[in-house]
């Protein structure tokens, strides 16, 4: 008997599905870039499940690959090709384990899907303001385990700033348990921190309690053309003044994004009618009944027209306004997968050096990349960037990609290394970018992530090959 | 010869001080509660004379205690008694490395003072937010170390929040370098979390890269009676949601450790007439320039008067009147000392738990204390209350004060516990509050902090006897 069936073998039939078809949503991930498979789906109810699965999968050396929504971008929830490694999800675990209004906090497990987290705080007129392209199917176990960044880190920060307590599953089945939702906590080491981005490899996330805010009552969106990249700095300065730093999102927005969206999907149409460059979707929330945000966005864009940093632009009058101008900008993933895929970088820089990347980065595509088509956008509030490579129109998708990443993407994080930038702001490594921690990563800080996984998974069963390099495993 | 001379005897002149005026400064903690000894106090200037230091320790086997400031509550930075370890001070690490204005960011050697940090950033019209009473002899290293709180934790966060790139000699003399002051970074394990807090038990933070804000232009400061300690939470809930989560600042303040002041400090006068048993400090800060926070703070009292939440209270009318109650706030800890000190109690629990927190504590020291005084105020806007007690006065302070250790503290943090809430706050755990961890701490936290410190630090030379239950170290 395989191991993984003496696994099997031990847990009750409620825990464990071997159908094909469900099994078949996890075995290739949401970009279709890996493919493995798996003898069984494991979906455990409560702590406790996952804690007998997690020894289990210790005592017999087979791995276990915890999965949430699937929604990742580097493959770091596919199983490998071997057959005999098995899937965990933690959908069955969806409880709201207390929702604290005063406290501003809620306890959640795993499996909670995200937008029913936001959709509950917004019932309490709370915020949780994490925010993401797949939010109505990514869980927040996936969320922690990634880090996940999304539109509104600018103000409310990124997962690890909202996470307060944890609760995990170790890789020897002990559970770390610290709920707790408190704001000041200094008793020893920051240990949920270190599970925080570990994606699944040093323990199972089980349960968080998460930071709410106030809900916003007004709020301000307005799309507006830059006149050049090297704006965005000062314009981002500008509206973090004018607002007092009430500003929740500052996104750009390529034109090449946006005719690639306009060219693919019909019924869009062009918050503006120019032909301009550059686009800032930049949004300012605020909970106070007195604070004018109108007022404040009124000021921002006279004193930035008059600088000559704003060229054109338009304000949201109504939510209906508000949403369309969002669904742009959310709808630019799908005009590149409409459009036959993309070469993705998701790259952080320094926020000043953010311009001064795009043109670099711009210059390099346009030099080795055979007539490739950009698609630029992403948060740059924050420095981080999604420098998307695409085929020309009416070139073999598939193998002028493969060229790209051969030719174009190096480049690309070579010049992001120079800028002291990171390769992965915020998709993590996953499977897909362990190559680049080899090549790009700190040693020093690659050799502790190392004895860290063997010290803490020393059997090395939990999601092996992904994230961290193992010196070796058995599995 | 022992094994700290032949360290001393590899290292040169210029980095060994052994003048045992300057060694006394650090063999005696701030709060004169732990004594020690040392035969050098070591002072690196680069990070590379640090990483030597490290490794001749781990080398010879001998134990090497960092010290910023000395202003630590817990005994973290004192020597043992043995004569045998060495200190370390990275007091002439005070560089700032680079100011990125831009970039909201600036980059520091450990060994910088933290007021100095702060009046750098105000040099540029920015605000570097980390703001606690020491903070004129504190260096950011330790601030780092002990993940400091604060009293603008409630907008800004605390020392964690505050750090966006961490440099680190780590025991084995490597070192872990991740300055780059970026926003986004999900490549791998968060190690630096790891440091932050561990208070220089898994190494020794050398430089930091910190995120700055923009100066606040607009500023309101006012001091509040509140009718009832349970008005706390709906204060600062209508506080939060007039100000747009503008408040910087929301400090608990008794009558009890007023008065406490009052009596001892001579020219302090009370801000408001009456005798009143609860107050706040709040203040909220903007930069912006259309942004009203009076009217904001107007409406808000306006509210809170009409709901009887707020009794009495003054708005500061100029930057005099503002310092004068910051002035306060500030020198409470003093007039505890000039009392004739207090034992303290750091403790967090649930913001929606303060009020009965304080209620249930009050009434533990009522009917266990020996006639006791309290002292309570602190950051009760992050959960976080210094809750002190005092000897009644004409009794001997001492025999009092390990009196009330003894049979008033235990039900204190039992409670806490019992809250679900934490012993240690802001201060960390030293050498003070390793047996409150025994007791109280999560054993699988404190198994794997202790398995964490034999992979990272095997000989177990970095601040023994600290923080962390070492299985055993043979120093």
């Amino acid at each position: 008997m395989k191991p993984f069936e003496t696994v099997l073998a031990e847990l009750s039939d409620d825990l464990v599905l071997r159908d094909r078809d469900v099994i078949g949503r996890f075995t290739t991930d949401f970009r279709r870039k890996f493919s493995g498979d798996s003898p069984a789906l494991l979906r455990p109810r409560t702590t406790e499940d996952v804690a007998r699965i997690v020894s289990l999968c210790g005592q017999h050396k087979v791995a276990l690959v915890p999965v949430g929504g699937n929604t990742g971008y580097c493959g770091g929830s596919t199983p490998d090709k071997s057959g005999e490694q098995l899937i965990i999800s933690l959908e069955r675990m969806n409880n709201v384990r207390e929702l604290d209004v005063d406290n501003l906090s809620v306890t959640v497990e795993a499996g909670c899907i995200l937008s029913n987290i936001q959709d509950l705080a917004e019932q309490e007129q709370l915020l949780f303001p994490l925010s993401l392209g797949s939010q109505q199917s990514c869980q927040i176990g996936g969320n922690i385990s990634t880090n996940a960044g999304g539109v509104s880190a600018l103000r409310y920060g990124v997962t690890r700033d909202l996470v307060l307590g944890l609760e995990a599953v170790l890789p020897d089945g002990s559970i770390l348990s610290n709920l707790s939702p408190l704001r000041k906590d200094n008793r020893g080491y920051a240990l949920h921190q270190l599970l925080i981005g570990a994606e699944g490899s040093l323990g199972i996330v089980t349960a968080a309690s998460l930071r709410l805010f106030l809900a916003p009552i007004r709020r301000v969106t307005a799309f507006v053309a830059i006149n050049d990249i090297t704006d965005l700095m000062p314009l981002l300065a500008k509206a973090q003044q004018y607002t007092g730093e009430a500003m929740s999102s500052f996104e750009y927005v390529s034109r090449a994004s946006l005719d690639l969206l306009l060219d693919k999907k019909n019924g869009l149409r062009p918050p503006l009618s120019g032909k301009d460059q550059h686009y800032i979707l930049m949004e300012a929330v605020t909970s106070s009944p007195v604070l004018n945000l109108n007022e404040m966005i009124e000021c921002l864009f006279e004193d930035c027209i008059s600088d000559g940093i704003v060229v054109d632009g338009t304000i949201a009058t109504s939510e209906r306004q508000r949403r369309d101008l969002w669904h742009l900008r959310e709808n630019i993933p799908e005009g590149e997968v409409l459009h036959g895929g993309s070469v993705k970088h998701d790259v952080s820089v320094r926020v000043s050096d953010m311009a001064r990347f795009v043109q670099l980065g711009t210059a390099l595509v346009e030099r080795y990349g055979h007539g490739a088509r950009l698609s630029v956008y992403g948060h740059v509030g924050d420095g981080n960037v999604h420098f998307n490579v695409l085929s020309p129109e009416g070139v073999n998708c598939s193998a002028f990609l493969d060229l790209i990443a051969t030719e174009v993407s190096p480049r690309i994080y070579d010049l992001v290394a120079k800028m002291d930038g990171s390769f992965s702001a915020e998709y993590g490594l996953g499977q897909a970018k362990l190559d680049l921690q080899r090549t790009y990563g700190d040693p020093t800080k690659r050799r502790l992530m190392s004895s860290l996984k063997a010290l803490i998974d020393p059997a090395g069963t939990l999601t092996p090959g992904k994230v961290v390099e193992q010196a070796s495993y058995e599995i």
